[in-house]
């Protein structure tokens, strides 16, 4: 029997933060317990399905008038953590700012399934929601973060495989640069709370190995044109801002209509966190706005 | 100027533990902070100085009659975490226990200094020691966890190189088997408080990459023949049980004496970690007594 010394250590260990690195299952339960934290209210419903192996929700509010519009959502968490799950508050605050009905796909995580599976995922989910008969027109992809990067990988490779184009896309503090070389990115530049650039680059090596300029894994590398009209929304406290300054200014030059909204003082994906805050509200009200111009 | 409920949201993610990784920097200053939190008694020396670069400290106790015996230790934090700073107290209690001079090495740590550099900065702090003048006869390699698989790795590559071994070596649940093969690796067999075979795997791809069977990455598969008189120290509550169970029955196959000690219900490191538990008290007893014997 280990004496009282020893298991107080025991103890200690327990509830001590980690020395080293959680492993990625505690990753993943630390992001979705922070998110699951938040209320969801009594009138947002949450249908659960499966594309293709993978779960979703189309989240909705319950006896608000739909616009017939569907945003397909790809969460963020550096590829390697988040799911549908941890995302269902801010499906519905999402689909309560737009009307429109959000699908939030749980696409397959590094380091597990790396790239190229979790663009595979997002347009076989784009493709089964066609298939269900929601027109191309009437569809939206958004996303946060590596979901913001998915979100124009997407694009490309719909583009590139002759896909009809949704009416238009949203990227919240999109992570388009997996080869980190941004200069928001440099150490001691920008107080950003919430990422780091040597934490991005443990999950962008998880998702992308070698091929971190490749277009599909970097977005920021690849080809704009043709793209439907844009909404990037990015905060100036964020290590990732010239990931979104850099991938705005790219599709601009391509000829994509881009409306670019960097919030002053404001932290990586704050729409989607800062769940009270009156910039999150105005956010979508951006977000809102842009939708009902372009689908 | 961001909302309060922006600014609580960044206060809130300040204290809270980090979402995902922490980075190799602070799971470093984790450990060092925990190490540091251990008293060091008044009469614990520490004299730092430098082998090849390397930052390292001779511990002692003021007023001890030392027995002139040197143990070159090699601190544990998976090769990637721990330094000399972190390990005074343990090697004041080490110093104390044997009556030895302690040396705590700073070897270089990976990522940034993967294989070999471990190994190739404990052979040179051994070869430094000895080009002091203490005799092989009066050293002892010692260490723990990462430095416990280190002590072995330094042993086979100094007898490889043809140098006169130390007079014996002690580890404590020393990391042997950095492929993770164990059979106490099993997910959910063991509740190790410290350890998990995800997280040490992350570390072993930092050090090893794919050369983790190679025989100075993980001593298991070594050879053991010549190797001098080991003490092995382990507990049952760990999931690297095993490590010491195998790399234990190998040295003796091979004709090394070996002294094994397995504790029921102690954990990683225990006479490291639990300072004041009398387990701690009696394995460094029985380090006094295997070194008195040997060196």
């Amino acid at each position: 029997m280990p004496s009282p010394e020893h298991e107080a250590l025991v103890a200690m260990l327990a509830s001590a933060p980690p020395i080293a690195a959680p492993t990625v299952a505690e990753q993943r339960a630390n992001y979705d317990a922070m998110m699951a934290a938040q209320t969801i209210p009594a009138d947002v419903r949450v249908e659960s399905f499966s594309i293709g192996g993978n779960d979703a929700d189309f989240v909705t509010i319950d006896g608000q008038a739909g616009t017939g519009v569907t945003i397909l959502y790809l969460h963020g968490g550096g590829y390697v953590i988040g799911s549908n799950v941890g995302y269902r508050e801010f499906g519905g605050r999402l689909s309560r700012a737009t009307g429109a009905r959000v699908c939030v796909l749980n696409y397959r995580l590094a380091p597990e399934n790396p790239y190229p599976a979790a663009v595979d995922d997002a347009v076989a989910a784009y493709r089964y929601l066609r298939a269900q008969g929601v027109p191309a027109g009437k569809l939206v992809i958004a996303g946060d973060s590596a979901g913001g990067g998915l979100t124009l990988a997407t694009l490309m490779a719909l583009r590139d495989a002759g896909d009809a184009l949704p009416a238009c896309a949203v990227t919240f503090s999109p992570w388009t640069d997996l080869a980190g070389t941004g200069a928001t990115m440099a150490p001691g530049l920008v107080d950003d709370p919430l990422v780091s650039g040597e934490g991005v680059g443990v999950m962008a090596a998880a998702y992308g190995g070698a091929r971190l300029q490749d277009p599909l894994v970097s977005p920021l590398y690849g080809n704009y044109g043709g793209l439907p009209p844009l909404l990037i929304q990015v905060g100036t406290r964020e290590v990732l801002l010239d990931d979104s300054r850099r991938a705005a200014a790219k599709a601009r030059d391509a000829g994509v209509p881009v409306t670019y909204f960097e919030g002053e003082g404001l932290i990586h994906v704050w729409p989607v966190l800062a769940v009270n805050a009156p910039e999150s509200a105005a956010a979508l009200d951006q977000v809102a706005s842009f939708i009902h111009a372009n689908a």
